[in-house]
């Protein structure tokens, strides 16, 4: 096998199409020939920083061209992205910056408060640089090489780095052209977080594929509606919140040029399922996580009505399989699949067996062989397209001196799709306003729960292990209308 | 890197999309369900006739389905397809087969009198046979693994086999994808050989894109002419014998539908591809070769009369470089090239070197890196999208009585591109008539020489070996008008 190595993607790219349109931002446009001069000047400001090749570096920053930029930059100098969510606190960012051990800390003029909290790790600003130094860009990648670490947290609440290969990379972007196709005009609208494999995933398509990404820092469904219905973009990435917000503020319907909203971070209601369909907007459901390098499992939206609740089939090159008679665990397999979680031996041994991933969801197949997830996993709580894990949010709260212990579940939101719930058992007398302000503290917003209700006991099961879907079930009981 | 294994591709394309049509032949139409179910038929009598997962076999047939079910229950099976030229000799086509120490010869209606004319290898007609046995396919095809095997020669005239391994064809069917784009509504007219590389390439884009294949037994340019005005298919791949006789016979334009004429084997006269432009017909010229399972370069269309003579930019993981200062042979790299050529370690020492695979083909790179290919190596003569090595011809008419030496090039033809001509030095009087039947009998009627003509000596170089471009200048200088 020759695919170890492959040319330097983006200075193929410009080699290959050097005036296609790489880049739209507000009012201005770069080709990829452009891109790539922005890239490389950035390469050299980071070089003479003293990032080199092999270092892992931390991105802090917003959707902008800089941070495409930066991304870029840091695979011509062979460096690792660490993308951090920036909506994480100063202590949260830097304990995965410890963890990754890295080198550098990359943040852009919006983060600069939150970078200046940060202690111990070099951090540069890449918003405003330059230099006359040429840098000289790498002729090759290795397909086994790590591009990019995104942190994703599991049971023990204790995130863990997940590595994402330039071969994953490559393998997730042909394998969704196979699924989706690949038109020449083709231009996805990127209005999900570049630091989500949801959004990093574009950027990867944008070069392989020679296509235009129109970037948006922040989403505004009128602003992405109007995009959609005067035909600039082809393809736009969503979570159900952001569809429901653009489909009840929709009217008439979207360009005949876009040909796929792809719908990620679980379901969507189905009135809103039933509102695309009848305004032909094709939806494609898919289920993915950062441990497959974007989605892995996609349900093509002549499905929609009749697989209702399917995330669908897998991608071509990938498999699923559950683990149980009908139900459990579901498992997936392919090339865009993770080599592994960085520096986590133990957890790397119990989550791949036999070149099966447990993606710790609960699912099960039909007799068509389509997946219906049931369960996330460790009891995830999605929540505007951002997982939120249960157990990181208890070991906070019984930190609380008032909190003997804590459960926390996700309970249905309107807005959001989900939202956390905090249930605990008090040591002594504690308002939810000196909860929600002690968590703020330890934790990125979206993170703290929105509701906080006492109670004399949480439910366990034999072994004593929580049952946090319990919790959820008596937050229902107890709202039903 | 878990790339190593995939799901077995049909299987998986049945699992996928069951219901898309996968193949059109006369007026019969199979989905990729149907197909799979003939597929199954087939490799359950294969199977019960001895061919097991690691045999190589040979498949001497015709353009038809039973041909494609054949080669897609090899796979199933896991034997390795030996595909033969079915315009060779049978003593030529023993020879290949013996070389590849085949274990089976399979065969259809058409070439029932060539197989017989084969000994020493157990043969087994494809035509005509069923059982009621169940074929249980495998669930894996692994990336390493021999998928098919193709004969070409070289500068010594002995033929070598081409391995084309499960992950070059994956590779090469992707990076088509990426260069070509992919629509869902895409059909692939193949009237090119199945036994080539061309031919061959198709049916693996067909399921891995799960696109519909449009199968054509024999070329005929007005019933081509007719498919593309109509919009049946959208893809076509061709050589520019074909090309020049469709576009000589096209009264009007093609359909708005067909989207990519994609021309191998050879430049195209310009005057074809003025008209080509005039009628607005997307001509993309490719290089490729049985060792880079297919494309490897290609020229898109607006770069037709820019860039005129010019066979493009490699592929996206591939990549091309010129051993020379400004001239020189054309070193080519990717996932898609062979990993080797069978059992023969000479040529592969050669061949292969730092990742590169050495074409022998000479060219050079214009200031913005796209290719020209200047002469084909070894002298190779592409007539009608056929590979005739001049060395081959030459050692047979050195074995007639009355040559002392021969040499043979290739001399342009108005219907073929290129045609053989033989030069001989003689011991003795020997008529044109007299040259050509002694040929006939050696070798495939395609590579027989279109000329002989006697000479006084042939041109040498200092070191005594055979100048064949002197022989063409020489038939250019006497035929020039």
């Amino acid at each position: 096998m020759t695919f170890m190595n492959m040319p330097n993607w983006l200075k193929q790219r410009v080699f290959l199409t050097p005036d296609r349109r790489a880049l739209v931002f507000e009012n201005k446009t770069w080709t990829f020939a452009e891109m790539y001069n922005e890239t490389l000047k950035k390469a050299s400001v980071l070089s003479l920083s003293g990032i080199k090749k092999g270092d892992f570096c931390g991105v802090l920053a917003a959707n902008r061209p800089d941070m495409i930029f930066t991304i870029q930059a840091l695979q011509q100098i062979g460096a690792v992205a660490v993308m951090l969510n920036s909506r994480l606190t100063a202590k949260e960012i830097e304990w995965q910056l410890r963890d990754a051990n890295a080198s550098h800390l990359l943040f852009d003029s919006l983060h600069e408060k939150k970078a200046s909290a940060i202690s111990g790790i070099p951090s540069i600003s890449i918003s405003s640089n330059s230099t006359d130094e040429q840098f000289t860009p790498r002729d090759l990648f290795s397909m086994g090489e790590i591009c990019s670490i995104m942190y994703t947290s599991g049971t023990t609440g204790r995130p863990k780095g997940v590595i994402q290969t330039y071969g994953n990379h490559y393998a997730s972007v042909t394998a969704s052209a196979l699924n989706l196709g690949l038109h020449v005009d083709d231009s996805w609208l990127c209005t999900v977080p570049l630091f989500h494999i949801s959004g990093y995933s574009i950027l990867m398509k944008s070069v392989l594929y020679g296509m235009e990404v129109r970037l948006v820092e922040k989403f505004d469904a009128s602003v992405i509606n109007e995009s959609l219905q005067n035909g600039e973009a082809t393809i736009i990435s969503v979570v159900s919140a952001m569809l429901s917000n653009m489909i009840n503020r929709l009217s008439g319907t979207y360009s005949p040029r876009f040909r796929c909203m792809l719908l990620g971070g679980g379901p969507a209601p189905v009135s809103i399922l039933e509102q695309c369909k009848q305004k032909n907007i094709p939806v494609f459901q898919t289920y993915g996580m950062t441990e497959t390098s974007s989605q892995i499992v996609t349900l093509a939206p002549e499905y929609t009505m009749e697989k209702l609740g399917s995330v669908g089939k897998p991608l071509f090159p990938c498999a699923v399989k559950i683990d149980g008679e009908n139900e459990g665990e579901i498992l997936v397999s392919g090339p865009n699949v993770t080599t592994g979680y960085l520096n986590r031996q133990e957890a790397n041994e119990s989550s791949f067996q036999d070149g099966w991933f447990r993606t710790g969801d609960i699912g099960r197949l039909d007799a068509d062989g389509f997946l219906y997830v049931l369960d996330r996993r460790s009891d995830l709580i999605i929540s505007g397209g951002e997982n939120i894990y249960p157990a990181e949010i208890e070991s906070v709260l019984t930190s609380h001196h008032a909190i003997r212990e804590a459960g926390v579940a996700g309970v249905a939101d309107e807005k959001w799709g989900s939202v956390p719930a905090a249930f605990y058992v008090a040591n002594h007398p504690v308002t939810s306003e000196e909860l929600a302000a002690f968590c703020i503290e330890k934790m990125a917003r979206y993170k703290v729960p929105a509701y906080f209700i006492e109670t004399a006991e949480l439910p366990r099961n034999a072994s004593n292990k929580l049952m946090r879907r319990e919790l959820a079930a008596r937050w229902r009981d107890d709202h039903a209308y």
